[in-house]
């Protein structure tokens, strides 16, 4: 595929899935499809990734870990002997839940989040988070069932909910995060209009897109709000660790083991690659949790399991992720240094204080989803805000990444954004 | 847990999901579950799984493959390389339809058994066959959607079409596999009946559990019925390459691209720890299954993905499939001569020329399910025949593996067996 109809196919993404939808509506099969199955959209954010590994592109899209501070040569040696002394054991079928040691460290690791009161027993090992997400929409949710998120929000969740024809209504958030009070009213008008409200899916720590993070002195109160609501808090918390403070914000699951379904990953603290990330639920809802984690995969990678564990074991995993948040918190500051210097009046962003994401807004009725065509002829990707909402609305937003790219590639992506964006403002009259 | 508590667990798993919706029903959040989420089953095999390790006990339970006869020590310089030297890659977020070179490989592995025309494009890499069992479920079946199968069938196919509250409709087989013209009369039962079919599940070659082989002669007219009737077949076919003879049998989809959806694994041939299957999918359903493959684990992990390629790539991997062929065959015959050494009369089975299974029928009447109690406490285990059927009527059946067992320890397990079958023939007055 060329580059231009790639990006093509980003823009037209919704007339293609008309045309297919045309196109298989000639099969005799179509009458095969769930009626879910056209609820399964297309990922803006997936395409983008394949445009973004172009030579000579400065991608400010996907948001992927910064690898080369990893010490690949030794982990290379364990994962041979993992391979070559274990490979009964790694090359084979698991256990469904996981392996004891790795839902053991897991446990650790929320330990130096704030969770002191995990129990391994209670834990699934699942397919990165991605997969966990998607067993939580189908443990949880019937068609029509609402499911509160913050918005802007994950674009996979959106993805992993939406397959299961779930309202996604999205809840304000100020630079605090979701606003209780808005909470609280969105829950009275759904109920008013007799919805069934699931679970609310927050990522209350450097959001993913908006960087925003839900502040230490309303996190009780969101679990409060839910909790006499009867609504599960599906907590999804991949960037906890990556504070350029170093001091994770407490979890909403710490104080709250019976109402909060926490979601942790080892992408963003070790690598993405071994798909691996964790499930910590409460008690009473194990059981089938963990059943429907073993009808999608029967068990997650041994292999992958393995060398999460020894990596954890073997490695100073706490200084790579001191070293993590250094270098994160500094492309981020070259990145708000860059967007101070290039962009235009009118175009605002978000300074978070970790992660991966910074989100740019530009004046009311613009819309971003065509600026990104002119951003990749100027040499430069971002992710339009659309993505990131349940709603077909356009959106005057855009999601930056600094965490994958040097500090000179990013100020040179934001050098290249800046005239896109100042064309647009201008013509908008602004 | 226990020995005693876990094998209680087997029996009594019925009732304990009933304790355990109880017990979840006395807490507020029972009303938060989906449908769907009690139709999500305790898997008898990956229950006896975690018994069948315990030292002592001969397994003839789990369908493991044998992997000692992997070149261990050089694969794990391999995956050294492939994390050392190219980390970057492996550890990273990767592409959600797979990597090319491995779909590019799947289709030579596909050539091998007589598909010739498998193009990489319409392939997805999954994560194991179980993930694209999930995925067609999700993709093609509304709640009381009815697929067909074989009776018995693969237990996990079963909960992962459950979960998705799919009737599953048992088609009659005899020793040549699925019958014709019970498939014919199955469809128009249903059709009058007014049910929605969307799709035959099928494992055409050694299924699992029963060993059976749809006969060559009857492959096309099979696939004729479904495509007369508009059902799209779902072929999962793990044990193809492995049959005694050498000479693997022609796929249904070989000669129907349009017509069948084909499920390929890298368990049975290489490593199950790897989690790494793949779907060939009719270029008109492909867009839609690879989408809904996306929603659920965002991508295949490139470091197993990079390993299977590299062993496809860089070892004689068909030399290593015409080593376990030979291994298999003998450890099937050694099974066969002790059943016909031990056995009572009024037991019979089947007689697999290829895969992992052997199937015991016991006189009509009898349950094998209290049988495995007994059974384990003579020192052997074995899967009971019901958690191969849709139904919760007991079986009289039992699935016996000869696949990961030495062949003295074969002998022995099937000595073991002999005096537990021969006092419940016995008692049954046969």
């Amino acid at each position: 595929m060329t580059f231009e109809e790639n990006s093509a196919d980003i823009l037209h993404a919704d007339t293609q899935t008309a045309l297919d939808r045309a196109a298989a509506s000639t099969h005799r099969h179509e009458a095969l499809f769930s009626d879910r199955a056209f609820h399964i959209k297309q990922s803006a954010v997936r395409d983008v990734f394949d445009i973004s590994i172009r030579p000579g592109l400065v991608s400010l899209a996907g948001g992927s870990p910064y690898l080369r501070s990893l010490p690949l040569a030794d982990l290379g040696e364990t994962v041979r002997r993992i391979v070559a002394e274990q490979g009964l054991e790694s090359l084979q079928y698991g256990a469904g839940q996981g392996t004891e040691e790795l839902r053991r460290q897991a446990c650790e690791v929320m330990a130096a989040e704030g969770i002191t009161d995990a129990d391994p027993a209670d834990i699934v090992i699942t397919t990165g988070s991605q997969s966990a997400q998607d067993v939580a929409a189908k443990v949880f949710c019937n068609p029509g069932d609402v499911v509160l998120c913050e918005d802007p929000t994950y674009v996979g969740a959106l993805n992993a909910f939406e397959a299961y024809e779930v309202e996604l209504q999205p809840v304000p958030m100020d630079a605090d995060g979701l606003v209780p009070e808005a909470l609280e009213a969105c829950i009275a008008t759904l109920r008013e209009q007799g919805k069934s409200i699931k679970m609310l899916y927050t990522i209350p720590s450097f959001n993913n897109p908006s960087g925003i993070t839900l502040a230490a002195g309303r996190r009780q109160r969101i679990v409060d709000i839910c909790k006499a609501a009867n609504i599960l808090i599906l907590e999804d918390n991949p960037y906890g660790m990556l504070r350029f403070d170093g001091m994770p914000l407490t979890p909403l699951r710490a104080g709250n083991p019976d109402d909060v379904l926490y979601l942790g990953s080892f992408s963003k603290i070790f690598a993405p690659g071994v798909r691996v990330g964790w499930a910590l639920v409460p008690r009473h809802l194990h059981r089938r949790f963990y059943l429907a984690c073993e009808a999608v995969v029967l068990c997650p990678s041994p292999l992958s399991q393995m060398l999460v564990s020894a990596y954890l074991r073997d490695y100073d995993w706490m200084e790579h992720i001191r070293a993590s948040r250094l270098l994160y918190a500094a492309r981020c500051a070259s990145m708000l240094a860059a967007l101070t210097e290039h962009l235009p009046d009118g175009v605002s962003w978000t300074v978070p204080d970790g992660g991966f994401f910074v989100w740019l807004s530009l004046p009311e009725g613009l819309d971003t989803y065509p600026l990104l065509y002119e951003a990749i002829d100027a040499g430069v990707v971002f992710i339009p805000g659309a993505a990131f909402t349940p709603s077909d609305e356009p959106s005057n937003k855009l999601r930056l990444a600094f965490s994958a790219v040097p500090e000179e590639d990013i100020t040179e992506g934001v050098r290249r954004l800046a005239p896109v964006l100042r064309r647009a403002v201008d013509a908008a009259g602004h």
